[in-house]
């Protein structure tokens, strides 16, 4: 019987088209796949916790595939990373459940967004933040974006083209944290529209920065209206940071 | 009457020769005096505090120049930012005495150096630290490094062709602390041989997984003798912190 392996992959989004396989571009999941292409002189199928964009980045990742190799399941960690480019670690590997699938299991994501407030970023930090003037304090931004926690329609949050039928979506928390000289978004949901993070960061930068309130949040969601929220914050701010398969897990 | 400008500028090492203007290499003093004649249709000379080799980053270099331009002294910081590329940023701009000279005069030089000791690192981490497979506490570290401190000749942990006639430094700290999951070494001094912190790095961290303990660092030290040093911990962990001009700063 073959094994379930569940990874958990961590990358630096910066040199890659994101999480998916694409025509032209090269991909995380084109480069663990072709890993794996090695290992077992086989194809192999690789399925992802979902997609990540373009310049965004994971710190917990999980992806799992079946195998019929005889590689002990611990040792799927140093035998990837040593055929990995180095913009891609694996940090588990376990063996799961036969029918565990890494989308449709998953119950919680967490992301987390940096954020520096100021005229300049640090070179060694530039790739992992969206710089920007703003003197909003983590008060003033967890006042506004304390509406978007529960069970809404974020269709004003949802990028054009995003393929979902339903855009409701059930969001745990939503919390800005300060932390070394970053502010620090950390949202924790069932699942995401496209972009839906980004949106929101942007939205809520731009409500603060305008002078804007948790009312003005309240009245884009409702909207249900992506023109009435605010620009999309840049990707190379973003890291999805883990997936959690337990809904009783302490978040 | 031309103004002495001092500048103070971070710079992400990885893609570049160094510090200083190489005939084959992309350098970060050749950058700035780039972007210096763009700004003054004319050649200009940039004087740094010291060099970092490739690959070495700089959160605090200092640099000045001899300027006859009417650019108000706080303006070189956005106008130098807009020409210059990403990976190097001026943080402050400032006028100072006519005969300051950021090299002759510095004082005071701190560099930090990051480890993470572990198997796998993540990918946004891997350009900015020393991955080392280590069992080392931070007491343990700062042990081995104690000796260092104060007034000694450095000739065992000089690299072969450093040019300095005394190879005599003062060390005011030498310091291993816990960062964010990294261990970071401190280490501040009037100024360095060529290597000497890499040296010093590498060094501690072998004379500890040997099981060895201050005695050894000090046998090294007085030995007078490289080959008895350990490695040269590699660039990507090493960043020139700060340059202090006061021999009274609080270090």
């Amino acid at each position: 019987m073959k094994r379930n392996i569940k990874l958990v992959i961590s990358y630096d989004g910066t040199d890659f088209c994101g999480w998916q396989i694409q025509k032209n571009g090269r991909s995380v999941q084109g480069e663990i796949e072709n890993a794996l292409k090695q290992l077992h002189s086989a194809d192999l199928r690789l399925t992802g916790s979902g997609r990540t964009d373009s310049g965004v980045h994971a710190n917990g990742q999980v992806a799992n595939f079946y195998t019929d190799s005889s590689i002990p399941t611990g040792k799927f960690v140093p035998a990837l990373n040593s055929i990995l480019p180095q913009d891609v670690r694996i940090l588990e590997s376990s063996q799961a459940a036969e029918d565990f699938h890494s989308r449709f299991d998953a119950k919680i994501r967490i992301y987390r967004y940096y954020i520096k407030a100021a005229d300049v970023c640090l070179p060694s930090q530039s790739r992992y933040c969206w710089r920007v003037r703003t003197k909003s304090d983590i008060l003033r931004l967890n006042k506004i974006a304390a509406p978007l926690v529960g069970v809404h329609d974020f269709t004003a949050f949802a990028a054009a083209g995003d393929p979902s039928e339903s855009k409701t979506r059930l969001l745990y928390s939503a919390v800005f944290t300060m932390e070394r000289g970053f502010i620090v978004f950390k949202i924790a949901g069932n699942a995401f529209l496209w972009r839906m993070v980004r949106s929101i960061v942007g939205t809520i930068i731009e409500i603060s920065n305008n002078g804007g309130s948790a009312a003005d949040m309240l009245s884009i969601l409702d909207s249900k209206d992506r023109s009435r929220a605010g620009a999309t914050a840049p990707p190379q701010g973003l890291f999805l940071d883990r997936v959690l398969y337990d809904e009783q897990a302490i978040i």
